[in-house]
């Protein structure tokens, strides 16, 4: 049975993980040094995530997925256009760009890139959370007359391209690469419906 | 002194090392796996790299940047208009992924996620693989009538973007991501010059 406390244990857990795949990656993260920054007592680990590193990673990746819904829907709520729903999230990530001295990414696209062709169960918790931004944003372009097909790809194009801004941005210490590829997608996005 | 069978040995360790980067990221390509691949002699690796596994991660970050910017090259000497230099590139690319079963991924990502908070040496690095393909595409967008700095900001986002893209289809197993970001940047790099 899982106490209360035990529930934040784990939750302590997986948000540690979190933040140790957005600094160094997946392989990088050692477990020692999640259990030591979620300051939580040693076996917690493997009583919360008996199968170990992946359900853990599993979860993370979960977690980051949700939260990043959650601000695009939250973004999708407050604009008026699909070009401002991406203002205002590319805000938000160049404020945590700045904020974190440019040290932590997307921890989606590193665990895709590095857990992709070894782990199947990853890399499907990665296909899914990047499946949960496009549909939103796809529903937005279609809601504001946008027919799909078009609605879909173009929401696909959009996501990708603020993950790939996000790591030349982190390259080059600098929320420029953010900053140019929102410029393009207001224009893309909030151009005429072809 | 290095002999020519040494440079080809040290020629070796780095396209394995990269080959590894690419299908695994940084942190879990072992400096053993590297040899065995290789084919090298132990002892090899630290015989050409002292430094150890940063100086090889420069180098085959090193050597993909160039690859990628001759790959660009070669697209815009052949290109009418800069859409058909990214269908170009995102043909090779998609075949990459094909080919390779969505195995491989650009190492460049990969490197700038894991390493960038940790070692300036690779983060410098990865941001001047990003640069020297940018650069191009720029200079490309401004012969074909993109005045400065609209080109320089244009570029960074198509870079950008297809960066992005490999990713997601990388996680999707599907180089549709890849296509509908093409698409996208066809009608963003072909439009009128704003």
């Amino acid at each position: 049975m899982v106490t209360a406390k035990g529930a934040q244990t784990s939750a302590r857990l997986v948000e540690s993980m979190l933040e140790l795949i957005q600094t160094r990656g997946y392989a990088g993260t050692g477990l020692n040094t999640v259990v030591e920054q979620a300051q939580a007592p040693k076996g917690s680990l493997y009583f919360h995530f008996p199968e170990g590193k992946e359900a853990l990673g599993v979860r993370a990746v979960e977690l980051a997925a949700e939260r990043f819904r959650a601000l695009v829907a939250d973004a999708a709520l407050e604009a008026a256009t699909p070009g401002e729903v991406v203002r205002r999230v590319v805000d938000v990530l160049a404020e945590l760009l700045v904020s974190s001295d440019f040290r932590l990414g997307c921890p989606v696209s590193v665990v895709t890139l590095e857990m992709g062709a070894q782990s199947e169960r990853l890399r499907e918790t990665c296909a899914g959370a990047f499946d949960s931004w496009i549909v939103p944003v796809a529903e937005f372009l279609a809601a504001n007359g946008r027919p799909e097909p078009a609605a879909r790809a173009l929401a696909t194009a959009a996501v990708s391209a603020v993950e790939g801004a996000m790591i030349v941005s982190r390259a080059h210490r600098s929320v420029e690469p953010l900053r140019h590829t929102a410029d393009a997608l207001v224009t893309l996005l909030d151009g005429p419906a072809s």
